[in-house]
């Protein structure tokens, strides 16, 4: 997949960094770039026509995260622009794949500060046990 | 109410302060005492025998607080070891108010950090529709 | 004051509700209206000017909350469309008193969530001692 | 390294689930059980002697997450008691690398619920440069 292939599939969500996100370290909390992966991932979700809270009621289903690598690089801040993407890397019947980052806006540019995978399967909303993807979430995210 | 008998009601539990609880500022963030008082809450709620969790599934209810009133006079630290208390005000049909306060322990002795009223009222926990405290659980708050 | 004339003072600020923000009752758990207080309060902050990161590094000093009041009137839930408020009551030499609210946006109309009152003064960043608004932070808020 | 030899060098620190932790979807949210990570790891350091609001204040340093790959297995729910362990899998002049777990207590046996390693720098706590961990730490660690 080249460079160019990619840029064009990525969704970008700008998030703002507040007193909330940040710790005593003067930095955003290292468990908070979750947050903001998974805001960009619901946005995403959102803009091919998924609402999770309707799925849910619809389908008796909803993702769950079964495993998250996370790689920092650099420190966001108090009043930090950030803008961060999410883009499938793959989508079986039962989970999907998510690549993400997060760069910083500067006046010059972006700088990536933070990047990782996020795999996330499809469960019953009440046992918790894992199910296939319904196919309208299927083909909403191809 | 004298001093020694609002003592004798206080329940107490200890908080330690990660760097999860505090801000760019250096200190707790202001809405993570909220976060103190409800464990507070729930251990004192658990100390007569109320588990919520348990509750909503053999009920189908919960409280929902409905009031909060917090006054922050020192902020606490990272690392700081806190004790937050919990004791009822009043307890009526349909609702209960707590007094919870925020003590930092000291080698030399505790110094009040923060204090509050919590109303929390009784709601079906589908419809957040507002209803009767159940028997037992009136029972137990007494 | 007027209905009008308070309208006319009112800061807006968007906000939508993620995973992040809810609890197991299925709604935003109570501490987190204050962080969506405290987002509208920094952005009502930065249209007037104030970044308050720059404002530490160049004045050495901050607002931290001294009091809040909350009423929580319906449960916000997740994907919920949210408006926060927030506008001045009034403003010292040493504090201010903001007025804030929250709004679910539907198709129909807005309805009132939830709303409160923050009180919050000026302090030496390090020490935490309070101290003078300064001129330049004054300026901007009236 | 065998289970038995494992074992004797795990730090264990006991969680309880809150309304907090929690989200819409019933169980623990993603990002919260990297706080509870970083509560054991705070722990495992004091219980070495290391307390981190005074190491910054006398070493101007402090650790800061560079990697984090976690595996959420099943989830937790809310009053669930839990037992996190830290133990470290390498240590070196800059960084150390620490293996973590969550545990669900059940009245017949714990079971493992996510898991995860962490590699933590050592940077300066005003430029955020990587820096050697200073010997007394390193000391401590062993």
């Amino acid at each position: 997949m080249t460079e160019a292939h990619q840029a064009s599939e990525k969704f970008t969500w700008p998030v703002r960094v507040y007193w909330e996100d940040t710790d005593a370290g003067g930095i955003v909390f290292y468990a908070n770039y979750l947050k903001f992966f998974e805001r960009a991932r619901t946005e995403w979700l959102r803009s091919r026509g998924i609402e999770q809270r309707a799925l849910v009621e619809s389908t008796g289903g909803m993702f769950v995260v079964s495993e998250a690598q996370i790689r920092y690089l650099k420190p966001a801040r108090l009043d930090d622009e950030l803008i961060v993407t999410a883009w499938p890397l793959e989508a079986g019947r039962a989970s999907m794949t998510i690549q993400q980052q997060v760069f910083l806006k500067t006046p010059t540019g972006t700088h990536l500060l933070c990047e990782g995978t996020i795999r996330a399967g499809w469960v019953n909303a009440v046992t918790h046990k894992p199910a296939r993807i319904p196919p309208t979430v299927l083909e909403a995210l191809k």
